[in-house]
């Protein structure tokens, strides 16, 4: 049990804003977990390469979230369309996404299905569209695409690519009542040994162990504990405390079915001000309006007491935060990657630059 | 040809302010009737019980139509994937509408497919939205339901109910640009004999050429006869010309995929004015605020010299009409097709009220 709430606050911080409250996921998996005892989890590299992976996940507003629940059994008519559709059966599920209520979903589903979980995902975070995978940027087909509501009606789609599918999906998805449960991107086990980001499921459960022991270790700093975790990983990430402070302002609405804002943050012994923006998840933060840590870099907004993940749609006047910016993995920085899921992606006018070549504190 | 005139005009007209430019349709189906000779028409008391019929439409705002153009190879593909859905080939095609381009639509993907058509609708006139037919009100399931864009992209929806799928597919049809391609409603040749509304393509035809003699014959009141027609055609429909005047206003919009908004005449040798409200289709008629003509029942606006359809996009100011009002077919008037075809589903908080018994003139 310790392993599953250290996984849901691992997929809290790793939601980078997004992906919506993770206490619905945590209540959501551990009802299953009872039921069914334990879920295989399979390291990417062992996967054989005529397994076949279906990515499931819920499209939506986190926002909506709140009150209105991601829906397991919707997803799984969703992927029966898609297996119907393809003719075969799936043998596995690969998370969509590593971050919020998305990370958590996959375990949900294979749970009831009594599937294994592949140990990698599409965003090595979470995104806030479908076509910002990995999977799309190299190569996997996201068609056939399945949509379904929580009356089970079914919308398959099939485009000539990921980006229209989203455009599409997403108009439904607002008439649905602002989320939806997804099946998509197909692929053979090659395509997930070449496409996705790996260990991220493990990656979830090691950041939300690592903030438990600080706690229980009683550090004085969790945050810095937790940057330091990222920097001493193997491969090392670049990772730092980027602010210290209270939040000020929230700027928040749901537009076209994501939850879009910003978020002002003053530090109490200086006249230093932090932004971020987000759109579900965090993607621009500027530090007295230069930029210090830019999309598709992760950025955590976190409880400066405790270490937990603060989403967008609980963010709120006084709260105590520490913000830290982690470096993406390599397969998300590639040029390929920057224009699918860069800033221009997230409607950043900004180019992309390293977290680690980015100036703060007036050191450059 | 004159039947090929005829019919576009009728078409037009029973488009009733609906249904896009009917020169387009003309120009499509005269360029397939030149490469295949023919199309054979179907009475639908001579259907077979296992004939299998398709349904094939563009959805949209007619003010998209006038430049992004209906397309019937996208029209086909749609209906190919309908067919794969269902493992079972059509031999037939059934229009959904009785106006507008919709009803030249089927006729020119039959021609591409040699397939005969229906001479029937689902509608016996235009309507706005996809559960508004007779097929649905009478019990024919709208899905498999798919859309096509014109990159032959598609989208097949499955729901419980033919609004949602309008809701669902109408939100995609904004984002391809307001215009998409359906093929719905399969149907069994007995269930189109239960349904739908019979022998409207030959109706469009039978308008258009009482339209085209009226002017031969060098009448002077071309509505008049037009309204005459009706009367006495077979079982016969009241009808009436409403109003003789000047379009004095046009408030227009697209909105959500539709076009709406209203229209106000003038009369010339009164104070009379009428106001007209319309969602793609003229839903409304009020004379000096008293409603004398309300959906399903029809509205024709005409040229008053030519008897020519003007359609909704196409109204401006200082044009001289005719407006005439004409019974619905009893299938489009039952209690049960009221609720999904009368006023309340075009938005109108009036009750639905017959043709023939509402007040106009001073008369009641």
């Amino acid at each position: 049990m310790d392993n599953l709430h250290d996984f849901i606050r691992g997929t809290a911080i790793l939601g980078t804003g997004g992906g919506g409250d993770p206490y619905v996921g945590r209540l959501m998996l551990e009802q299953e977990l009872r039921k069914c005892g334990g879920i295989d989890l399979i390291n990417p590299e062992d996967i054989p390469d005529d397994m076949f992976a279906i990515s499931v996940a819920c499209m939506g507003a986190p926002t909506v979230f709140v009150e209105k629940l991601p829906n397991a059994q919707a997803t799984i008519t969703a992927m029966r369309k898609v297996e119907k559709e393809l003719g075969r059966k799936f043998n596995a599920i690969i998370p969509l996404e590593a971050g919020g209520i998305n990370a958590t979903l996959p375990l949900v589903v294979a749970a009831q299905m009594g599937l294994p979980v592949i140990d990698g995902d599409g965003m090595g975070r979470a995104f806030p569209e479908f076509q910002m995978t990995t999977f799309n940027i190299y190569g996997v087909n996201c068609s056939p695409f399945v949509m379904a509501d929580d009356f089970e009606n079914t919308i398959l789609l099939e485009t000539d690519n990921a980006l229209r599918t989203e455009v599409y999906g997403r108009a439904v998805c607002v008439k649905m009542g602002g989320i939806a449960q997804v099946a998509s991107y197909a692929m053979t086990g090659a395509e997930v040994r070449r496409t996705c980001v790996p260990r991220t499921v493990s990656l979830a459960v090691d950041i939300g162990r690592t903030v438990r022991e600080l706690r229980v270790a009683g550090k004085e700093d969790i945050c810095e504990g937790l940057a330091n975790y990222f920097a001493t990983s193997d491969p090392p990430r670049f990772a730092r405390v980027i602010f210290d402070g209270k939040v000020q302002d929230v700027i928040r609405g749901t537009d076209e079915g994501w939850t879009v804002g910003s978020v002002t943050m003053s530090s109490g012994d200086s006249d230093d001000e932090l932004f971020v923006s987000f759109r579900n998840e965090y993607s621009l933060a500027k530090l007295n309006g230069k930029t210090v840590a830019i999309v598709p870099d992760l950025l955590f907004i976190l409880d400066r007491e405790t270490g937990e993940a603060i989403t967008a749609e609980t963010l709120r006047y006084g709260q105590r935060v520490k913000v830290i910016g982690v470096a993406a993995t390599e397969e998300m920085r590639s040029e390929k990657a920057i224009e699918v899921i860069g800033p221009k992606a997230s409607k950043i006018v900004e180019p992309f630059v390293r977290l680690e070549d980015l100036a703060w504190n007036g050191e450059q």
